[in-house]
């Protein structure tokens, strides 16, 4: 049980998180705060937070609990921000989608006290964004990814464990590492290609017609290329390496079916499109909740 | 309403066909064939046709409705089995996802018989295959596409918008060319891009730990990878041409991409993604009924 939960970011990720802990009882109490004013607004009036800090230093005051829930470029600032109250009974965390540079940011403004930080990645998101969609559930059943380094607080990692099972997730620990190449295969390369493939459809002449003749197929495929531009702007960039290393796997994978197509050879496609088929037809998500 | 529908291929689509025709009272009796006789057998257990026919040609004898729902390669094969008992009282159509070829068949193989042929594709479709999971609602408030040609009789091109808008289906005509354009881009394409990003996954050493870790984002963006290889090898190498010149579109696409990552440019990356995002939320499924 927390006393107070800073919360720097009252956006879906963030707002979904004070939600769950209230839903849990696991905080007495939430202190927000948003770069844009209206933003922590409306979360107080939602109920998201119960008080509106006007900086992010005012939201960490008093706080055990501080959730770093901005774009992964604000990280460093956020940090800077907020390290004067940071100790050894606070338990730090974020919720970005990639590790080693939010881990770098620390390392240089937190120093002696990177050790509260506990890295985290829950595996959960909408293609919509705000406030507005925070949803005490979003993080139920989920897998939560904790990357951290030598340096971090065992007791810390022990408390961020307990808080995201106690709030319905399945927590794996792993180096940044190996979590920023796994999920540049996964999710930044898939969101990377249909973001590519929106504008590709949308740089030809018959887009519109294209776009309303579109099914179900296209509806799945393409939703996550509605994710917020400037969340994933920062994804993208600080995964880069890992993120064109998979994108030239890729390719390569792609010009394997090209050269089958173009070449008329039916047995090499159907081939390709066998290994395809069968390993996601057996492909289940590691989840605890049903699928939805 | 018809007397008989004779259906060639009894799986997802024409199974799907058989039922929805039945629930809407169109049709007296259905009999069916498919190239496996226990698919057929399986068909008539589970009451989606009434009679199992030994042949394609006995299935369409006495039949007033015939649907083709056969990979597309098997297609000019099917035309030449039934050709002899088609006659102006027959409509007949097939829901094959490409359509210049399909039509090239019918004219080698129909020849004076060929305005009987209604060429159609319904877009709906699930990524599992086979008559088990046939669904009367299948293609309810699903769009149609008819892709007549100057020799297709009117009176057969009314009866198939007929006999689809009864299914509760939104029905629209246009050349083979343009819907063969068309669904390269919005179908054809991301099933390629889908099935190639598996086969990526999977030919790297890690790629089982990459697959566990993966979430809802993945799950929906490679659930059409899991489509029927036979079927997609048909569609992909009989739409060859605008399939590769898509995919050519794409990849200079994700090119742009890739160069703003490189180059360290993020406000030229988060401008590709306002494009691709800002298109994507606004895309609305062109839909009867709501969307699932």
């Amino acid at each position: 049980m927390f006393e107070q939960l800073g919360l720097i970011g009252c956006g879906l990720m963030g707002g979904s998180f004070a939600l769950a802990l209230k839903k849990a009882g696991l905080v007495k109490r939430v202190v927000g705060y948003s770069k844009s004013p209206s933003t922590t607004e409306r979360a107080r009036q939602m109920g998201v937070i119960d008080v509106e800090a006007p900086s992010a230093l005012l939201a960490v005051s008093g706080a055990d609990l501080v959730l770093l829930a901005v774009p992964v470029s604000a990280t460093e600032a956020t940090f800077k921000a907020i390290r004067h109250l940071l100790n050894n009974n606070t338990l730090v965390m974020d919720v970005g989608s990639t590790k080693r540079e939010v881990i770098d940011a620390a390392r240089r403004v937190l120093k002696d006290q990177v050790g509260v930080f506990v890295p985290a990645h829950p595996i959960a998101g909408k293609e919509l964004s705000g406030v507005e969609h925070a949803d005490a559930d979003l993080y139920t059943g989920r897998q939560v990814i904790l990357t951290p380094i030598e340096r971090t607080l065992t007791a810390q990692i022990t408390k961020a464990q307990q808080v995201w099972t106690a709030l319905g997730c399945h927590v794996q620990q792993m180096s940044p590492e190996a979590h920023d190449a796994a999920y540049a295969a996964v999710s930044h390369l898939p969101h990377l290609i249909a973001f590519a493939l929106m504008n590709a459809i949308n740089g030809q002449a018959q887009a519109k017609q294209f776009l309303s003749l579109a099914g179900p197929g296209f509806r799945d495929f393409t939703r996550i290329a509605a994710s917020d531009p400037s969340v994933w702007r920062d994804i993208l960039s600080s995964n880069r390496e890992e993120l064109i290393a998979q994108s030239r796997h890729f390719q390569r994978a792609l010009h394997a079916f090209e050269n089958a197509i173009s070449a008329g050879n039916p047995d090499a496609l159907e081939s390709l499109i066998e290994q395809a088929s069968s390993s996601r037809a057996h492909w289940r998500m590691n989840a605890i909740k049903p699928q939805n």
